[in-house]
C-alpha cells in the first residue's frame, strides 16, 4: 500500500498524475490518500497530519508526501525507512514527526537519477518524477541502497510542547475544516485545566467528553481523535471565533494544590 | 466494497484514516467513496446522498456514513442488513431513506467494544474507532449477532413530502455545488406546472428537459438524475438566486381540470 | 484502468455513482481520478487537464471525461480509440487536444441504446447513464462496432497559439489552485524572454528554474511540470495578482538579434 499526502488539491490533475506514474509502474499498487488537499505549502500542518495518521496504516506502507516549497532548490528528495513503515518526501522535516515516532531504521539520498521519471526531470513536478517513482519502486521490492547514498540524519521541525510547573507550552498545529484548533499538548499529561491562554488572552472553555455534551456556542476543550488537546465549538468554528493560525502559542494552566487548599 | 459517505472534508485526514483502518483489518476491502465532503453536521443532505446512490452500488455493498454531530453522546452506532446491502452509522435518521427504501431486514447495535479499535476509544473519532471497523468485520464475513442486541427500529427523518389535491407540498433536500436545488418531491407524479412557491413566493421558471435547452439566467425546472424535481439555472447558481437551504418548504401547483375546462 | 476527469466535485455524490456504475458492472475495474473537481462547464481547462495528464496512465487506459455543459441536447456521445488509449466523453471538444495527439485510430458515436442504464435514461446524469456505462463495457473487453456507427472526426478546441518573429501568441489555458498561470506556450521554443504581455499589458518578470529560487512576491516565469510556459508567485497566486482567467491573451516577445547586435 501506498499512501500519499499532497497540498496539490483536488481541483488540479497533480494528484492523478501521481496516482498514474505509481500505477505506471506498479499496476498491483494501492493507492490512498492521507488528504490530497492539506494546506499550501504548510509543512507543520503536513507533518500533523502525517504524523496523526500513519500508525492507522498496516505494516509497511509507503507514505509519499509532498509539501515542498523548495520543490527544484537543493534541498534533498529521501526516502525513510523505519521500524515499520517506509516514508518518502522532501528533507524540509514535514517527514520527521512521524518518521522518528516509529524509530529511523536507515536514511537514503534519492539522488540516482537513472531511476527518476525518463520522459522529463521536471524542477517544478518532483511530486511526479522524484517521490511518486521512488514509492512505485520501493512497492515493486527495491532495495534501499539504489536509491542512493546512506544519510546519518534527517531535517526535523521543532515540537515546541514543554511543561512548565503548571504550565504546558504549546502551539496550534492543525485546524480542520469544521474550525477545530488541534494543539500539539498531549492531554493525557494535562489535569485540571485552570485557565487557556492563546496569545496571551483568556479564553473561556469548557471541558468535555465530545462535542454532543455542549451547547451551540460555547468553546470547548476536549481530547481529540489523536491523543491531543483540542479547542472547538459544536457546529461552528472555534478558529474562527479565537482568531487563530497553525504555529500560534498556546498555554494551558492546571490548578496547583495551593488553589485546592482552603478546601481542604 | 465498503463505500463511505462522510462530511470529514478532502483536506484534513480523518478520510484517510477511515480507510487505513479498514485497510489494516482487511487487506483486500474495495473502499470508494459516495462523497468524502458531505456537508458539515448536515444530516438531511447526508441522508438524501445515501438514498440517492445506494442503488448504482454492487450488492452486499457496505455503507459506512458518518455525518454525525452527536457523536459521543447516547445516540447509538448501529449496523443494518437489508435486503441487498448493509448501512452502517449513528443512529440518526442519515441511514433512516436508503435503508427503508432497501427493505431492513436485522438491525444491531454495535456496543460490543471488544470489537473496537483497540489503542483508542476515543470520543470524538468514533468514524475511525466503531464504524470503520464495523464495515471492516462485516467485509471479513463475521456474522450480525456478533456486533451487540438486536433492535426492533431505527430513527428516521421525516420525509415532508404530501399531495393535497392539486398542489405538492415539499422540502429542499440538497443543493449541489453548481447551486442546482433538489426537492424531495418525485417528478413522476407531477404533470402540468402552473405555479412554483418557495417560501410562498411564488417563482418564474421555464420546463425543460436538460440545461442545455434553456438560455443563460433563465430558472429551470426539470427531473434530476434521481428521478425528483429540480431547480436550475445554466452555467450559474439557482440557489443563490432563489436564496434557499436545505429544508425549505417548497410547493409545486398543478393546473386542475377547470384551469383548462374553457379550452374545450 | 478507468481514469475518470469530472466537475461533478468531492461534495456531491455525481463521482461515487459513477464509480458504483463502473465497479456494478465490472468489479474488478480499477478507477482513479485524474480530478473529481475540474472546472464548472470549462471545456477548455478539462482539456487542458486531459492533455497534460493522460501520457502518465498506463496504456490502455480508458479516460472518462465529463466537463459537458450541452447534457441532454443533440451533443453527440463518443468513443475515441488512440495509438494508446481510449477515450469517453461528450463530443464538444475536450477530448481533442488529448485524442489528437496519441493519434486518432477509432471513433465511434455511443447511440446503442441497449447498452444505456437500464432503470433510468436521466437527461441530466449522462455522466452515470451513458459514459461510465460505456468506460465499464469497455473495460470487459466489448468491441467499438457494438457501440454505435463509426464518425469520421470529433469536435476540436482551437489550441490558438502562434509564432511570428520574435512573438509568441498565446492563451491563458488553466490556473491551478495555487493560482500559478498555465499557458500554451511550449518552454521549449522559447529562448530569451524580453517583455511578456498580457492582455496588452507588460508585466515584470524573472525566469527561474523553480519556485524555491524566488522570493516572494516576485512574478516568476517557469516550465511548468508539463513543458509549457507559466507564471507563477512563490507561495501566492499569480492569477490574483495579474487579474487573468483561462482564455486571456497571453504575448511573449523574445529578444532578437539586433537587441544584442550592440553587445558585439
Amino acid at each position: 500500500m501506498i499512501a500519499v499526502l499532497t497540498d496539490f488539491g483536488v481541483t488540479d490533475n497533480y494528484n492523478g498524475v501521481v496516482v498514474a506514474t505509481i500505477k505506471k509502474l506498479n499496476p498491483y499498487a494501492n493507492v490512498e490518500f492521507i488528504t490530497p488537499q492539506s494546506k499550501n505549502f504548510n509543512v507543520i500542518a503536513a507533518a500533523y497530519q502525517l504524523y496523526t495518521s500513519f500508525k492507522y496504516f498496516p505494516r509497511k506502507t509507503i507514505f509519499t508526501v509532498v509539501v515542498d516549497p523548495g520543490v527544484g532548490t537543493s534541498r534533498k528528495a529521501i526516502i525513510v525507512k523505519t521500524k515499520n513503515y517506509y516514508f518518502v518526501g522532501p528533507d524540509n522535516g514535514v517527514l520527521s514527526w512521524a518518521a522518528n515516532h516509529d524509530k529511523i531504521v536507515e536514511i537514503r539520498n534519492f539522488t540516482n537519477s537513472n531511476l527518476y521519471l525518463s520522459h522529463s526531470i521536471s524542477n517544478t513536478f518532483h511530486g511526479r518524477d522524484i517521490f511518486a517513482v521512488a514509492s512505485a519502486f520501493l512497492s515493486l521490492g527495491l532495495s534501499m541502497e539504489i536509491f542512493g547514498e546512506k544519510l546519518t540524519k534527517i531535517e526535523k521541525i521543532p515540537f515546541q510542547y514543554s511543561k512548565e510547573k503548571n504550565k504546558h507550552l504549546g502551539r496550534v498545529v492543525f485546524i480542520d475544516h469544521f474550525g477545530n484548533v488541534a494543539t500539539n499538548i498531549p492531554f493525557s499529561v494535562v489535569n485540571h485545566i485552570s485557565r487557556v491562554l492563546i496569545k496571551d488572552n483568556e479564553v473561556k472553555v469548557k471541558q468535555v467528553k465530545s462535542f454532543g455534551y455542549a451547547g451551540r456556542g460555547e468553546l470547548l476543550v476536549y481530547e481529540n481523535g489523536y491523543g491531543f488537546l483540542e479547542i472547538g465549538l459544536r457546529e461552528d468554528s472555534a478558529a474562527n471565533v479565537l482568531n487563530v493560525k497553525e504555529g500560534d502559542e498556546i498555554c494551558i494552566e492546571e490548578y496547583t494544590q495551593e488553589d485546592f487548599s482552603h478546601f481542604i
